[in-house]
């Protein structure tokens, strides 16, 4: 056993650098008329994708991730050993639904919206420790099926307070190896849950924002690094209200995230588009991740990431029972291949 | 990287054989009235276990299953570096309040009834990997919160079916390491989804069996063993309906698992509790590994025994719009120290 792989109680690093063999982003309308349009791989015009119920949208949604990240990375379904796979939906049927016919064995998960942290985490260590030769993460949301689970029918046309968030129809699925000329997954900060008391469910940015805090504090100190050390930190998905609640935690620590950091949530919509406080769901981080960042990172962008997901781990019953949102946020750092001692 | 660990597509095998610290189980009344009462460790006589609501209940029950399993184990839940965690609520409250102010780095899974033995994979896996030293899997379920979810609330008084079963309101907690003299995670199997096209939630046995027999056909293949190499091989929870089809599907292809067979959700309740199909729910399986399993694997009355938890991957959402049930199932070998070639 390699315990020098520990480097802190919450973070580990993957000596053996899992790489990034490809990745996909599918997603809706709204999401495809924003300002990420070019780096989506698919974009549905109807949101529907061909299906009855928004449910089953999400799960063809999430389908058609893993075909084309697939395709994208040579890499066939045949050969993926363990999908890692989680979604909003009560029972996390999208994801069930979606990797039915796969043939892949299959871990399920729940992480709210930082899935795609938290799946790309689980699929990395896979590898590094020896379990599998190729892995996939994968995680969805739907506007139409969360609002209805968490909120309001559509139809009643509820008024959103100004610190909500938008939950985005969008999914993405990233496939990791062994070997290969991708990014590489370089260390890992498994978040602790972190409840700050907020109760309201339309305030998730105010709720997640001190589990990211924790997370990101944890990595910096663990890896004896801080955010200059990065040339992008981007939260999924604390929207503009979160985003500055992270700021002003880390300034009152003296440390300045400064124009590194950046957050999916606020990413994937321009201001015009009314989405209040930001976009939001797990297929908000995936998407972003699966597109904007992978593939800056490949175009040489950046070249040391830290993609932090970030959750909030309430639900409908839980906050009408007057209990408080527990968050968490999950840490991966992706470095382009040549920036790593491979 | 040691790919010697890779013993087929479902199958990795732990070299380091990481050990059962600890465990524990906490249940109801009516589960604590029922065969395996001795081997649990606190029984609730009023099933609120002090709370206010179900919820609350569930989360309750979940927290009392760690502590006494850190105590048991003698490991500190400051030691403890990575809590893989799921349940049957919706966004799995169940384990996010439950874990919230344990500090402890967190996964959240959904595995439906699965969830012990995909916990169990996953922290295993975490420990031989190198990523932890002491890591937990824990789950519960609440026959209370279940129903007012899944079907009806109680107070509704709705009749139950031959088919069904019941929901176990239980928690269990497993606390491993990487050194120490307790029962050792051999392998590991994970389960692809199997959607045997049955679409009636309340014939689970139905729906997991063919995941089950997949599952289990696939480690018998992959570690080239059989029925008849284990003393105990037992499914969580498929009740007497889902046993009779997983025993007639081996049946067919010449493979009887005879007397070593069992299942969680057969040994929980007595034929005179009144339970139909038998016990179900994350909890069944974890509280009856967290006692009746474990602590005859302690007591040398087995030596090298299956643990097969089954999940039903549905929703009511998804059954209401006529989704088929997808079955999954998760295996772990676990064999007494002495038996291994440590």
């Amino acid at each position: 056993m390699e315990t020098n792989k520990i480097i802190g109680k919450h973070t580990v690093r993957l000596p053996s650098l899992p790489v990034v063999k490809g990745f996909a982003s599918v997603v809706g309308k709204k999401e495809g008329q924003g300002p990420l349009r070019s780096s989506f791989d698919l974009i549905n015009e109807d949101t529907s994708f061909g299906e009855k119920t928004w449910e089953k949208a999400e799960a063809k949604m999430q389908s058609e991730a893993f075909r084309i990240a697939s395709e994208k990375s040579g890499v066939s379904p045949l050969q993926i050993e363990r999908m890692f796979a989680g979604d909003l939906l009560n029972q996390c049927v999208g994801s069930s639904l979606a990797s039915r016919e796969s043939g892949i064995p299959y871990f399920g998960l729940y992480g709210a919206c930082s899935t795609m942290a938290e799946g790309l985490s689980l699929a990395a260590m896979a590898i590094d420790g020896g379990f599998a030769s190729y892995t996939a993460a994968i995680t969805s949301s739907h506007f139409c099926s969360a609002e209805r689970q968490y909120r309001m029918p559509l139809e009643y046309g509820g008024q959103r307070t100004p610190t909500a968030q938008w939950t985005c129809t969008a999914s993405g699925c990233v496939i990791l190896g062994t070997q290969g000329n991708g990014p590489v997954i370089q260390s890992i900060t498994t978040g602790q849950i972190v409840d700050a008391g907020i109760c309201d469910a339309n305030n998730m940015g105010a709720a997640m924002a001190p589990a990211a805090y924790s997370t990101l504090s944890n990595l910096f100190t663990e890896t004896s690094t801080s955010p200059q050390d990065y040339d992008l930190i981007v939260t999924g998905d604390l929207g503009s209200v979160g985003a500055r609640i992270l700021r002003d935690l880390f300034s009152g620590e003296g440390v300045e995230l400064g124009e590194v950091y950046n957050d999916c949530g606020i990413l994937m919509f321009s201001p015009s588009q009314d989405v209040h406080a930001g976009g939001s769901g797990c297929g908000c981080s995936a998407a972003v991740l699966c597109g904007h960042i992978l593939e800056g990172m490949m175009n040489g962008r950046w070249r040391k990431t830290v993609f932090a997901g970030t959750g909030a781990l309430h639900s409908p019953t839980s906050v009408a029972q007057g209990e408080s949102i527990p968050g968490i946020c999950h840490a991966v750092v992706i470095c382009s291949e040549k920036e790593t001692s491979r």
